[in-house]
């Protein structure tokens, strides 16, 4: 970080705006506590002169963050600090501040706020943002802020609202800047000398016709370098990307990477207008996508607020435990069914897992690379037949290499070279299977109109335990019994 | 998408791309199948008129599109059929190209190319890409180009070099438009027409005094917006976002998703202005980072080039396979020490894969959470406590809900209400145990400085693996032999 002292922001002020508060909060607790002590009575306190200062230190303080740093200290603070803040910021910003938390923390403030806080932050959002904020809000405050809206308002949020979460219609906003193309940039610099402020992240004028139909677009660079005599339709570009409402926010955001985009206009079916998406929609898109996978991954439902009660987690996280309760009874069944085999031989108890892990890890390595190329849209059916030999190659040499190590390890532990040959052998086939369940449970999912990215490492995980334990157990009970 | 036949480009194009040029490469083939069939001379294919046709339009088809669509059909072709494509891809672009391909994919390319080419394509590049295409390319190869650089150039490529992978300055970029503060938005429209487009995502231009020290960022609406008479100093922005290039990229990640920026300038101590950093850039690391933690998540060191021999696949993957096994070899030893126990009740065996498997899913759970909010910056040490009984009441609960009814399970499996007891008391201390190491060990490996995303899912499954074994067989043995 800089050593000169300055008035420019760096990227991790935020820590230190959440070490301030968490500082004024730590104080305003020392002399509660101090009032509780002394059983003051708490009118008292509230004429309390320096607790009255901090409170207003911390006012202060909130008042000069943007609303997103007051989001992240508000998910940073345990429920009760957080409600103390809270309760500080200035009610004009609770709508902005809203939009900006994640779902969890987002209810936990929700659920404390009374009909008039909330229809009065909700009034304070566009369109694009109460969209987002409508599914957490009371039925009866969306009534209330519905009737106060105009025509265009209640269009726009019927629009966004009625695109799936996933969808360019989303995340789209409607702000921006459109022209027509008859007009010289002259005329185009006389209009836009009239507003206050262009719309955050206009690099692009939509030139639209009468009908509103999206024409083309025209580059903010275009308008400042070129002469003003200049007609738009002559400088506008027409090849540029295009995106529809219904089109999917993960093809969207692969375009702006692709093409290192800022904004996108989405036209209807009759190519006109509605609005545009922008990168800082995208941005979100994909960090919140990126977070959703590993949380799935994980079996957590969702993002957990991390100061959530006990009772919120469980709810969060019973599902995956359930369900991979169910897949290790499975597999504790096989193994009940070789009781016979075990008892003669325990040697068995001890090696069974090894075999059961390796091929777990095996195979949700097969998987997630496979989901992943799925995702990139890089797996067609003719290289299906392709993926397959090579996993199945990379197994075969996995399995020979380390199940064949493993053997000779159960054989120096046991003094049985039959069972070492039992063990590579059941290593090679547990790989073998992954290789095969690896490619095959992605690609079934895809076809089944599923996503393989939720559930398809705990369908592999149980195909290769009791998969496992039976190659391992079988071979054992016909070669060593 | 839409019916209407435009100039427009969808999100999904990119797909019609890969078939058409898979389509081409396939008549390609039939024809050369039918050549060798025929045992027609080498020569005589080139003549083919109809070859040569295909040919040509494989060579349209790949000018007209994008180098990232270009990168993105290459990755998804396996390696002979890509290697036809990057023989046609037009030799001025392979550099453009090269730096929008994945590491795995760039390799296999340049591997066939030779030295001349490698120099061409290298010499058509900005500073900062060929910072990024560098350690990929033989050092014969780097020195011939940096021979043809200018001074500038060679101190940007030597910058943009010196910084690690994950800092702002090894993503920031040079292009960018300098102002003075003292001249009139007059004297600033007039150079601006001087260029014949501006560098790509110029939302704003830098304002440096005669030190090239920055004084502030004039947003491009305000350029536009105001008054031609106006002086820069007196609507330039002096409070916004000021990156140093050995900023963390996470962090000023964080910080563009934050404030919704399209770019932000980039100081040295002395704060002169070096380059900038680009959403653009925010937007690539983000799905990168992502994609590696999914990866690492499965052992993965790095995205697998799916087409790659097998022998760069097992070298990809072993590391994480070795590590299981050690863990898993541990955890059968720990077995082995109590074969006394099985061999005399063997339903030990058949029901010890429960106990160890829910302890890992769970305390998988609890480290996702938590390296996610240490990622954050949301856990902080007086946290941790709190975070500590969290987990514990979670655990606690799921112990006795899950073990609970196990432990009923096993009583009426194998009629024996002590091994039921046993399995119950089992599953809620693992359950414990997930608990304390999913809260330690990430915590732990950030006080030594380490990446918690990295490895820390394998170290929980081997306390929860080796822990569950012994937690219920050392039970086992001390309540029911």
């Amino acid at each position: 970080m800089s050593e000169i002292q300055d008035a420019h922001h760096h990227s991790d002020d935020v820590q230190l705006h959440l070490k301030e508060v968490q500082h004024l909060l730590a104080r305003h607790r020392l002399i509660e506590g101090l009032v509780q002590r002394q059983d003051m009575p708490r009118h008292d306190l509230v004429e309390n002169l320096v607790h009255k200062q901090h409170l207003a230190e911390l006012d202060a303080k909130l008042d000069k963050l943007h609303p997103a740093d007051i989001a992240y200290i508000l998910e940073s603070l345990p429920l009760d600090e957080r409600q103390v803040v809270w309760e500080h910021v200035d009610a004009e910003r609770d709508g902005e501040v809203l939009i900006e938390l994640s779902d969890a923390v987002r209810e936990s403030l929700i659920e404390t706020m009374d009909q008039a806080a909330l229809v009065a932050a909700a009034e304070q959002l566009d369109a694009d943002e109460l969209a987002d904020l409508a599914p957490d809000l009371p039925s009866q405050v969306m009534e209330d802020v519905y009737l106060g809206m105009d025509a265009e308002e209640r269009e726009q949020l019927r629009a966004a609202m009625s695109y799936p979460e996933d969808s360019v219609g989303a995340l789209m906003d409607f702000d921006m800047v459109t022209v027509r193309e008859d007009v010289t940039l002259e005329v185009v610099l006389r209009y836009l000398r009239r507003f206050d402020e262009l719309p955050d992240h206009t690099d692009q004028l939509m030139v639209i016709d009468r009908k509103e139909r999206l024409r083309g677009v025209l580059p903010i660079d275009r308008v400042l370098i070129n002469d003003p005599e200049v007609e738009v339709g002559r400088i506008m570009l027409t090849e540029h990307l295009t995106l529809e409402p219904g089109d999917s926010a993960d093809d969207a955001a692969k375009a702006f990477e692709r093409y290192d985009l800022v904004t996108a206009p989405v036209v209807d079916a009759h190519h006109r207008l509605m609005g545009r998406l922008t990168v800082a929609s995208v941005l979100d898109f994909v960090r919140e996508q990126g977070e959703a996978e590993l949380l799935s991954q994980a079996g957590l439902k969702e993002e957990e607020d991390i100061f959530a009660p006990i009772a919120d987690s469980v709810r969060n996280r019973w599902r995956w435990l359930a369900t991979n309760l169910v897949t290790a009874f499975i597999a504790s069944r096989v193994i009940g069914a070789f009781e016979g085999s075990i008892s003669r031989l325990v040697a068995l108890a001890a090696l069974m897992p090894i075999v059961a892990g390796i091929g777990g890890n095996s195979g949700n390595q097969t998987i997630t690379m496979i989901v992943r190329a799925m995702a990139m849209g890089q797996v067609t059916p003719e290289h299906g037949r392709r993926l397959f030999r090579k996993e199945i190659g990379v197994s075969l040499f996995n399995g020979l290499l380390w199940g064949g190590l493993l053997g000779l390890i159960a054989w120096a532990l046991y003094h049985d070279w039959r069972l070492g040959l039992v063990m590579t052998a059941a290593m090679t086939l547990n790989l073998l299977l992954a290789a095969v369940m690896g490619v095959t449970i992605p690609i079934t999912m895809v076809r089944m109109g599923k996503d393989p990215a939720l559930g398809s490492s705990v369908l592999i995980t149980a195909c290769t335990d009791s998969g496992g334990f039976f190659i391992f157990l079988g071979l054992a009970t016909v070669f060593l019994m």
